[in-house]
């Protein structure tokens, strides 16, 4: 992959149709407590209540009509399978989800609000491939979560559309997990000329952070966090990509996101998820990084269990 | 008071320095549940969480250089204590708000976080009054919660950027507890010409239902509901616009606003308290009166206590 923008660009006009063009906030009281100026762009507001709608919805539209007649697939605990289904509904693709049995129910009732074909597999790693395998005996295209030019390249339209609604950045940060979102924003951040880009990686789910220090591709000790949706390892295009371009990666701990989460909803209103909120534990937690600047933050999605609050 | 709206546009320009352009947003699942289209005006954005910001600094914006000298007293358990404080620190004016010992902490807490001086007194009339009358033997302005023609201005430019934002709506809805924000929202509706204006309201807390439907101000039956923003009367300036310009009074009962709170935070991804969430409750429950049509929905406020939300 090049540096250049001009897919991005293509990708943010593929999608104009479709997504929601979400809105950018910022909070007095959020601003006081960082000693910085922080945007937000409110992915938790896109469609499925996700930033994943864009990097599906991207790779749909990329489709062979020969393609789209047979359909996609994919494997998803979370909300990239809503995304897909979402998707796929609006395109008139059909869509088969795979979902671990131990996915969060939030997470697969929303898979179910989109997905009529809808598989539950045991979870780890063999099951998942043991039902790639067998399904890619019969027609049809796999859209993987976030290792996927076309899924980074839709991801990367998040960064992209708040660079123009705040032109004034110096400095992006986006949660890391499996990576897509935050390759993406790297690749606005370079392509633009932002001084400074960021991930935030759970500690207990660091891989990221261990692959990019010994500059090889570092198998995942078994994540524990309640970022459920950072649990995934990066993949070999998102591990480029980050090596390449990315400044650094802060790990922050499960009680600073959950604090985090709770100044998200008590001031910014705004319902987010862990692995959203753990960017602004990122934060307060190492100002030296943010201080005095103007940040962009990627609230990646809204995605939560109203009756198993992490704080109660 | 008259129903031009010459007012509603100065006040509207008196706000544009200190206020929230706050967005306003619609949700496709939300829509398809109601059968009509949603526009949600997101009061729970602006300053110190809720619409009241917009009459409580429209009021001080139209005092004397005196009178901001001598400062401002108001006795609040809610919203409008934090918004006034709020707008006394934007404008260097001094604020002193009487709260209720039993206000809820969280509102108690949003009030502190803007005002220096803060008196508590006990609950009820008697000791509000009791506070008034001696407030009043010395130097400052009472700045009432809503029964008062600048509070009113203030609140109507909630729904006047809202039909700037979407002049395609027929129905505007907002909460009915004091009468401020509803009555604000008819001045708009009448002098844009919008068909239908409707207010929710508890119906434990259904002062407002009677006294229009006997066409004299009924004193309260002691209001119970978890729409602790809806629980006081109307006054007499605000019951004389509801009179002349409202369609209707929609009755809501508690359960009816919990299962809408939960929709507004799981599908819009809001945070907003249970008196913004009456409205929606209305929605789904007279769908005679919203079926089809466009629909601008107020939401008036998200100050809600976290580790108390009302579903646990």
């Amino acid at each position: 992959m090049d540096w250049q923008h001009q897919d991005i660009q293509q990708a943010a006009q593929r999608l104009a149709p479709y997504h929601v063009l979400t809105p950018c906030l910022r909070n007095d009281y959020l601003d006081a407590l960082s000693g910085a100026q922080l945007w937000f762009k409110c992915e938790n507001l896109q469609r499925t209540g996700a930033f994943k709608f864009r990097g599906a919805c991207n790779a749909l539209l990329q489709l062979s009509q020969q393609q789209r007649q047979q359909g996609v697939f994919t494997v998803s605990s979370g909300n990239h399978g809503a995304a897909l289904a979402c998707a796929g509904q609006l395109l008139a693709i059909p869509v088969q989800v795979a979902v671990p049995n131990n996915a969060p129910q939030v997470k697969k009732d929303n898979i179910a609000r989109y997905c009529q074909h809808i598989t539950e597999i045991a979870p780890g790693m063999a099951a998942r491939e043991q039902f790639i395998n067998a399904r890619q005996q019969q027609p049809g295209t796999l859209i993987p979560p976030y290792n996927h030019a076309h899924i980074i390249q839709g991801q990367a339209t998040a960064a992209w559309e708040l660079c123009q609604q705040q032109p004034q950045l110096d400095t992006l940060l986006a949660p890391l997990g499996g990576g897509g979102l935050l390759s993406g924003t790297v690749r606005v951040a370079r392509s633009l000329g932002i001084e400074q880009v960021i991930g935030a990686e759970p500690a207990n789910a660091d891989d990221a952070y261990q692959s990019l220090r010994s500059g090889q591709l570092q198998p995942a000790r078994p994540p524990e966090s309640v970022c459920d949706g950072l649990l995934t390892s990066l993949g070999e295009h998102t591990f480029t990509i980050l090596q390449a371009g990315l400044d650094r990666v802060l790990l922050v701990d499960d009680e600073q996101v959950i604090d985090a989460m709770q100044l998200l909803w008590l001031h910014l209103k705004m319902v987010v998820e862990p692995s959203s909120a753990i960017t602004l534990a990122a934060v307060l937690a190492y100002p030296e990084y943010f201080s005095g600047r103007q940040v962009g933050i990627i609230l990646s999605g809204g995605n939560v269990d109203l009756k198993r609050l992490p704080w109660h």
